[in-house]
């Protein structure tokens, strides 16, 4: 599998991871069938979501910190449960389609590295399934 | 890969698409492996629940209403960040096991489009991920 | 597909399955590529979280009933609307990385069942996409 380092800057934080992935499947001459992205970090996750208008990114932060409040009835002494609970809402993997060696997203769909306990260094894994 | 069309009728519907993919799959000849569904739009999703009786979608959709609400703290300003949030949670790729031909999925598990914008003209893309 | 068996004790529980999907891996022999998990409940789910510290899965269960709560403005007559409504939240796939025979998790992270509907007798269902 390969690789995609992201460091984060804020505690919550949607990331556009979309332009680091296409280059992998550039570099490793990928062409036709899907890739798994990963996240094998447990307070973050991964998403696909609009990309024109950065306000959405902010929006969906801002309103997932008011369901999953930083502060609440939480037993997990390190302080970021609600990061935990956020990465099982939004999920760890991420299938994507890919043609012709390019990834197949809708006019308005970025892929994102969700932070939900930052700022850190992060990894992804991408596994290439591919078809031919 | 292929698509499915699908039209949603309100704001809010989840819509079962399980026939037009179990075509897909009968017209595609696709035997053994799984498929990846995808949509495409950043205020939709697919999901997978109960088909048997028609409350549950309804359950479903209305009690998302109340957890993000149309209404909010937004600054996006097309007035549809409540569906981006909502499609982030449910996720706009599902995964299905094909075997002999035929969508595996629990008794009472039917494949849902998730409009959370409507109603609009939507499509889906389709992978076919065969083992053989 | 192969199948994976689980009896939950609790109605809302998150049960760690990663020595019985790791035990699958090795039997049959899978070497590189990628599992696709499907829960064919649609009163369960599957997530990956931390398995660490228990507090951490009891705090999401705690609050993902605080967020969709057992009792509320429900139709389905069968009381557990609930349950489906946070089974589509967590989503019934999960995909996971398999390199060498062995799943590809980080240093943190288990792979849960999640009972919001139990106690029963539970089966996941288990498909290879390897890659070789």
């Amino acid at each position: 599998m390969e690789q995609v380092h992201v460091v984060t800057r804020e505690r919550e934080e949607l990331l556009d991871i979309t332009g680091a992935v296409q280059k992998l499947v550039r570099e490793n001459g990928w062409t036709t069938g899907a890739l798994l992205l990963f996240c094998p970090h447990t307070t973050g996750a991964i998403t696909i979501n609009e990309g024109a208008d950065p306000d959405v990114v902010r929006d969906i932060t801002v309103n997932m910190r008011k369901l999953v409040p930083y502060r609440g009835d939480y037993h997990h002494a390190e302080g970021n449960s609600d990061a935990h609970i956020k990465s099982s809402m939004f999920g760890c993997d991420q299938m994507v389609i890919v043609e012709a060696g390019t990834l197949q997203l809708g006019t308005w769909q970025k892929i994102y590295f969700c932070e939900f306990d930052g700022p850190r260094s992060r990894k992804l894994w991408v596994q290439w399934l591919g078809t031919r």
